[in-house]
């Protein structure tokens, strides 16, 4: 999907939420397979949804059951919603010859729009899954997490590291293929990512569970067409925990989080 | 397995060889499975190897058949060699919720010894896996590629990056849980490493195919104790290939490689 593609979802749906499947078979109501429960969510919220995100890390922890679970996830977004955007929440960080493998593993089999990537071993393990035309790399910038500031923050000469990834990804790509993670709990480092990359999306996780504003990530995040895909996950797959309430319990979930949202 | 048993094999066969498992459907034999492969790779070489390291990349490709062949796989070296230590080369690296999520993948439900850890998220997408007694985690910080020097080599005030990398993971770890990855292409920040963290192992990509050269790897990383995984992929799995002599040519390059290696 392209750029014009997304932002004309997100002006319609009103919306910039993007709803993280991170589908734990401990909290899900019992009874239930990883599959069902995604096609639930997906139906309670696609009304409200610009995209999905699969983190990979729950399927592989099914072993071969959850990968299943996982194609059939994507493949049932491509069918009954294909304007909605599909995330491969991964990871991944190789040299050539490996990233051509995950590319292959997350763009060709499985049909993603797009897969989150680490930087640390530079350009070259970006640069495989950039060549896939339609397909888009979401680097790692500033993460929510509590530790993202021990690399991330380091004074590298010329400002923070993050800044050296994003200039440095920013050099092999285009906003047209490129976008960058940048946590709602580091408002001042979203803002600074935002200046660096105006014409970029931002995917932002960390608002609802983790503790980020959404009027904050908005207000430093947004660059007048929207430009940012708002994660939430747990506080929409698990607002209700019964087998007869979690459908309508996601969707008024994800229905209020649209509602706090002004879309410029 | 700990530190003093992986030092004692290496002692016994004299080796500290590791054979990375990038089973590759276009490169194997025509008519043979993933599986069946790794098994004839393992058992034509585990007399010289001390390790083995399934790349998840080129399973994930083959979808949930690949994890299938990689947990078989995982399932045939516990059973036939238990003395090999098994390296889930996956470079996963999440906040603490989905490093958890991770760890029970590749720790509880296949049973690797090890994983391979990109740094960038910090010490907190790097504990959970420390939790588990027995087990370790193997974290970037000199990689075989080309653009490795983009950010790791940056400096940041206290020396380059993979520095700081290096001593904030010995802060929450020990040399029984902890090891490093440090490319043998760049030999200069090997013997750095090594300085640096004289106790821990490091795991050696980059000999063989990528150039790297086997007497600087030992004369710069070991360290008296051995201390090295040496890693060897394509240049073993593909030394022949045609189905009657895959196993015999990848026997003799690991015999090969074994013996260009002075074990102190």
């Amino acid at each position: 999907m392209d750029r014009l593609g997304l932002h004309k979802q997100i002006l319609s749906k009103k919306s910039m939420l993007c709803v993280g499947l991170d589908t734990d078979m401990k909290k899900i109501p019992a009874g239930i397979t990883m599959y069902d429960f995604n096609r639930a969510i997906i139906d309670a919220t696609a009304r409200y949804a610009v995209a999905y995100k699969p983190n990979l890390a729950f399927y592989e922890a099914e072993g071969a059951e959850g990968w299943k679970a996982l194609e059939r996830t994507v493949e049932y977004i491509r069918l009954n919603y294909p304007e909605i955007f599909i995330i491969a929440d991964a990871k991944r960080g190789d040299i050539g010859n490996t990233a051509k493998m995950y590319a292959k593993a997350l763009f060709e089999n499985l049909d993603f729009d797009a897969v989150t990537l680490a930087p640390y071993m530079g350009s070259d393990s970006v640069k495989p899954f950039l060549e896939y035309k339609g397909k888009w790399a979401i680097v790692l910038a500033v993460t929510s997490n509590a530790s993202a500031s021990e690399f991330q923050y380091l004074d590298c000469g010329d400002g923070p590291l993050y800044h050296k990834v994003v200039k440095e990804m920013m050099k092999i790509s285009t906003p047209d293929n490129m976008m960058f993670v940048t946590g709602a709990t580091h408002v001042a480092e979203l803002a600074e990512v935002r200046r660096i990359a105006p014409d970029n999306f931002l995917l932002v996780p960390g608002v609802g569970a983790q503790g980020g504003s959404m009027e904050d990530v908005i207000r430093y995040g947004s660059n007048g067409k929207g430009g940012l895909l708002i994660n939430a996950s747990r506080s929409i797959l698990y607002a209700g925990n019964r087998i007869n309430d979690f459908e309508y319990a996601a969707s008024e979930a994800a229905k209020d989080m649209v509602e706090g949202m002004k879309i410029a």
